[in-house]
């Protein structure tokens, strides 16, 4: 009798050479044995990808989406086909599928595809007789037959989605940390490891720069209320849970601290005050396919003034290209651009239910010193760009400020 | 108005890296606006499959086989995708197919896969809308939809059995070498470029070690009259084409000389002379998959004779302790081993309406001092078991002497 399905996905880093392989096949094989049903969702071996992506650009610097995905898609199908073999030396059945064998049908978005269903009648078939089932992450397939690829930490979406629709008790998530961090460990060696935290901390965290999850498939997480484990693929400790709701002590009000050094801030100084400027400028940018992440815009006491915003760094000289377009159009006075920005961030959902959080991390900053150049809240997560050379300071002192040191 | 198709097929060292790659673009692109239709075959960059036969090696020693096709068939993948890039930077239309996607149709022997049918549709399409088509080589799909290989080599048989069914004017073979030698030019100099060979003498000699083409992709390539064109990828010079029938000056005897020296000789000695004992043998050895060549059993005068044969030294080990147990078994004196032998063989139709070829080369190697230890002939070829050290001398002497020789 099988104590019930779990979907496990292995990123990169956790089958990056044969021994890491074979500690992998030894961890699903563990599983197996205790009674568990499972799926297992593999990566590309370690820097597969980005070896592929550099012969690729040494062929031909723009090349085809689609022919990319055709291209990139090896990468996992070369990591379960190992595993698959790993696990069989251990005397387990075993069975690899493409994400094109089980049917993850996709839209023909190519290198950023979106999962449209998934047929798991063949996944289902082989766990009834009584295999392991891997599965390429990171891929599906578009009606037509075209390979495509979920866009980058698509293996965590395929996990999600198989969980989702294989009614999954569990869904791990292995990877080369312990779990989700309270700030970056690296910045902060007394980040401590959440043990639980909700879809929505998580969501913010990770589109604020904590790099270990992909957003999107934190959404369909919370969107059809898949728990979450995120774990180290290296030893047996519990991890952290992402859920839908955490019991938290009264007086934790923030869960994180989050860092995003990859954004620059560029500003178009004097705007004349008159209305259909903001919607022509990023009108101009989203046609462009240039994200914009944070805006300001002061009220005006004059006739003019300035709209600043943040934009990925990769999309700052086409951003800047564009503004200064405006600028000319409308016959603004300058466009500035500065990269020595970062963004730090406060996460917690407990922000909600407690006034002056936002007060007391302007404090924090303003008491050691840091300028605050933009600022940007929403229900769980307070932002500012502040210099970069403050950067690791301000989240040292927010970090102990709010508690969230281990030794407290 | 097209000039109607060509089918191209580029081996590993054809594509081995990125310069190369753009080098075969070139070449296609060229015909492609000289106005043929282009269905390109291509197999994994390099060494790319014998890496990843040893990287499978070292997590499973015997690994499940349909995991090696599973894992093998990214090779060609990868160098479809790259092509297709390569095709693209020089500003022409180009698309890249798996063998699945272009419908490859196998049976489910993995490894070795036959190919049952292939559904055109797909190309027929996309050489409609003026798209150069890209097929990965060596691979296909069974009906289940799983991945499968069709052996070494198989990227031939794909190009042949594609250029049948389409249809097309010309299969071209390209390689690393100006096309079918009369024997192999690093052990003789002299020998010559073949201009023309037919379908059973290029038979004759891949089975014979003659390693430029696959024989099943000649047998099929044959079946069905595809003409095929060896040449090399490096130059623009005609290669040799293999056909049906060549009208050949009165006076050649024989096309081609080759030797191989990756075979060994057992013999089974004082085998009692009664009925049944060969079928046991043999059947033994067909059983385990031991694939056994050339036969030579003496007409005996006295009770007991001895029974030879040749296996490919990678089955000697299991030939010999089959043999063993049959002598056992019957009660025969010994089992030899000797692996220290060559096959040298002369091949031509002519020889079929000539006589004393035999005799001829007989003549020569005695004049030589290299005593023949097994004969085999056909239709159209001698073969000759010899010691291995007199191999290159056996094979200069016959090439001279059979007046095949650059400098007549």
């Amino acid at each position: 009798m099988s104590k019930g399905l779990v979907v496990q996905k292995y990123g990169g880093s956790s089958v990056a050479n044969v021994e890491r392989i074979q500690k992998v096949a030894q961890r699903v094989v563990e599983y197996d044995k205790k009674g568990y049903d499972l799926v297992v969702v593999v990566s590309a071996l370690g820097d597969t990808t980005d070896e592929l992506i550099t012969l690729a650009d040494k062929i031909n610097s723009a090349p085809s989406e689609r022919e990319m995905d055709m291209l990139l898609s090896t990468g996992e199908q070369i990591s379960v086909a190992l595993l698959a073999m790993a696990i069989h030396k251990l005397g387990c059945e075993a069975i690899s599928f493409t994400g094109s064998q089980v049917g993850i049908i996709t839209d023909n978005s190519h290198t950023r595809a979106k999962i449209i269903k998934i047929n798991v009648e063949k996944i289902k078939e082989e766990l009834k007789k009584g295999r392991i089932v891997i599965v390429a992450g990171f891929q599906g397939v578009t009606l037509n037959q075209d390979i495509t690829t979920l866009g980058r930490g698509g293996s965590d979406l395929t996990a999600v989605a198989l969980a989702k629709e294989l009614n999954a008790g569990a869904c791990e998530i292995y990877t080369d940390v312990m779990g989700i961090y309270t700030t970056d460990p690296r910045i902060e060696p007394e980040a401590r490891k959440i043990e639980e935290i909700t879809y929505d901390e998580m969501l913010e965290m990770a589109s604020l720069g904590a790099q270990v999850m992909q957003p999107r498939s934190i959404e369909v997480a919370k969107k059809f209320n898949v728990p979450l484990h995120v774990r180290s693929s290296f030893n047996k400790e519990k991890g952290t849970m992402i859920i839908k709701e955490v019991k938290k002590m009264e007086d934790v009000l923030i869960s994180g601290i989050t860092l995003n050094k990859n954004e620059a801030k560029i500003t178009l100084c004097g705007v004349p005050d008159k209305p259909g400027i903001a919607v022509k400028l990023f009108g101009y940018l989203a046609t462009s396919g240039v994200s914009v992440d944070m805006i300001v815009q002061n009220v005006s006491h004059t006739r003019s003034t300035d709209i600043s915003f943040t934009v990925a760094k990769t999309d700052c000289a086409k951003a800047q290209k564009i503004t200064r377009g405006v600028a000319k159009e409308i016959g603004a006075n300058d466009v500035l651009v500065d990269e020595d920005i970062a963004r730090v961030s406060i996460v917690g959902v407990g922000m909600k239910s407690h006034h002056g959080v936002a007060a007391k991390m302007f404090g924090i900053l303003a008491d050691n010193k840091i300028n605050i150049e933009m600022i940007s809240t929403s229900d769980i997560s307070i932002s500012c760009i502040i210099k970069k050379k403050d950067a690791e300071t301000a989240v040292k002192k927010l970090h102990a400020d709010f508690g969230l040191n281990k030794s407290r």
